[in-house]
């Protein structure tokens, strides 16, 4: 394990040379992991890990997370030093920084300890990981692959129960809740959401679910995920109750034209923002282009949204070994909406769906 | 409620006009739940409250979450608009801020969208909330001290039946899972942590739970809480299996008296540090200071770690209404630990424990 961390580290270091950029500041959350393993429980201290050309990676923690830090899977290729409540922990990080250099801060990083860096490094550069170093974590190694099949298969076989289990007549919360339990039975240790957006809820994207009664003749956008064994699911079918007008009908058909269209496009070297150009051909083409009110498609891995976006104006091409979503949607107004959404991971010469239930209109009860 | 929000925006803007700021940028997260009850769900595209004095309060939010933005509990208190995907949010925030303001910024805000902000005004000065207002939300108002007293009596009510479970033969984390079912049981929405620290184990502060097997002799730390109705509980028992030996027995009636001591200084106008000071001198006094590796207490709210800090260098006084633990503790490296635990409010002349099970040493089987 610690070479596979020290490996990831390495290349970092050098895409942050090429980039012009001094060095990496790590702090909790989804790069820390990357790098370290490390998941600490509190964040309001500072934890900085310092990645940097010529000098060997060192993480800063609050002391008494010590004991926590040196037993992460990658402690063996960090050096770990502690700072005791009370003391400056900027104090504490500015040896460590060269006080002209030029940093990557991991996003989500908190304002409070990047304002904190900023006070004791007057004379250095910030920009965030995303903005310098976009696509750090885009490129899955196969092992991060297998893990992201793995947790869309769990979230596959939960579909597959749900779909099974009466929907009329029970609210979205009582149908949110059984998914995250099948979710769970599944082997996700964490479910990060269970929209269940029935009828009018549904033209809402992110409606997650509510106290709304499903009825027959209702369109129901289900759309679900977490974490499994560190890695994220994240799917959406959308079904529904009893049969579907020629309306709901023709715009589910639209969207999984447009789905299916921007899947068959992927393959290394075209650029994201062409297959949301793609998915969104489609659908302005049928004169839904006006309800297609969101970006076609976000990366995934240590969490369900990151680098690569498929969105109008991120022209970097496709890399094997990328994974994210494809999950156009229409959605009208006051009526219903339909999304449907595969995570995609892009192989040697195209895209593999790592959801693979049917994409058809799932008539439920 | 939407006066209670209101109220809330104007007290800040006036201590952010007091203090010498333009005005309070605030991001999702407890200062945004605070001023609005909005609790977004995506939090790496920007949402943003701006409160400045002298115009109205502005929420800027992605347009596909403005459905879930409007619905929130404040939204009659502030205007909201919305920025679509593809546009740049750092420029659609812009024009609500001065150039040549001095803001700040909430302290969990992401860097990502600090930086952005700070590029669309480099002419602008920026302060994290804590360092600005350090005690913007540290004062409960009745309804917040009575919520967090309810966090406790139900953390206080999950202790009263843990220590009936048997404890020897029994893993840390079979402890700790069956003590998250009673926080929930106990009304919990949500369990933050389950310290189970048995024998050496206890003298990581901050570990969490283990699959070490507890057995008689053993001293074991039990530190839990979380959020009920909004609001958290945060409490630490050290109970011991069978009888202690002469040391362990010393050991905590240290801590005990400690926590007692801190506790009886607490009243109005007191310095944060003091009441730091003063655990740490009985224990100090006993011989035991360099084992008591932490603050002496942090306040607790819409979060479980917040200001006021208990610690050394914090020199403002304590107000009626503040909310904190006051949690000294002895740890011996490689043999146990003793911390105990309770969260306190400033009432107007004195302290009042928010916990009130007993403090004495039980013997667990």
């Amino acid at each position: 394990m610690t070479d596979l961390f020290r490996r990831r580290m390495d290349l970092a270091i050098d895409q942050a040379t090429d980039a012009g950029l001094t060095g990496l500041l790590v702090t909790p959350g989804p790069d820390l992991i990357y790098f370290t393993g490390y998941r600490p429980v509190i964040t309001e201290r500072l934890t900085l890990l310092v990645l940097a050309a010529g000098r060997d990676p060192h993480l800063i923690v609050p002391v008494l997370e010590r004991p926590d830090a040196v037993r992460a899977a990658g402690a063996g290729a960090v050096t770990i030093t502690g700072w005791a409540d009370g003391a400056d922990p900027f104090a504490a990080a500015a040896p460590l920084l060269d006080p002209k250099g030029r940093y990557a801060v991991s996003d989500n990083a908190w304002a409070l300890h990047l304002l904190g860096l900023q006070q004791v490094l007057p004379g250095a550069a910030w920009t965030s990981m995303t903005t310098a170093l976009p696509m750090l974590r885009a490129v899955k190694d196969a092992d991060e692959v297998r893990r992201l099949a793995a947790a869309g298969a769990a979230a596959d076989a939960a579909y597959e129960q749900i779909v099974g289990v009466r929907f009329a007549g029970r609210t979205e919360h009582q149908i949110g809740t059984d998914l995250a339990a099948l979710l769970r039975e599944h082997g996700h240790s964490q479910v990060d959401f269970t929209v269940v957006g029935s009828g009018p809820n549904g033209a809402n994207p992110h409606h997650e679910m509510g106290e709304r009664v499903i009825t027959d003749g209702d369109m129901v956008v289900l759309d679900f995920g977490g974490l499994k064994d560190g890695y994220g699911s994240d799917t959406t079918r959308t079904v529904h109750v009893g049969e579907p007008t020629a309306q709901e009908r023709e715009v589910f058909d639209v969207v999984l034209e447009a789905q299916q269209a921007a899947f068959e496009a992927v393959r290394p070297g075209v650029a994201c923002e062409e297959i949301d150009r793609i998915a969104r051909d489609v659908i302005t083409r049928a004169g839904y282009g006006e309800f297609f009110i969101h970006r076609t498609g976000h990366g995934i891995g240590l969490t369900t949204h990151e680098p690569p976006y498929l969105v109008a104006g991120e022209r970097r091409p496709l890399v094997p070994g990328m994974c994210f979503s494809i999950e156009p949607g229409i959605y009208l107004p006051g009526r219903f909406g339909v999304r449907i959404e595969d995570i995609v991971t892009v192989t040697g010469d195209a895209g593999r769906r790592l959801n693979n239930t049917s994409r058809d209109l799932r008539i439920v009860a």
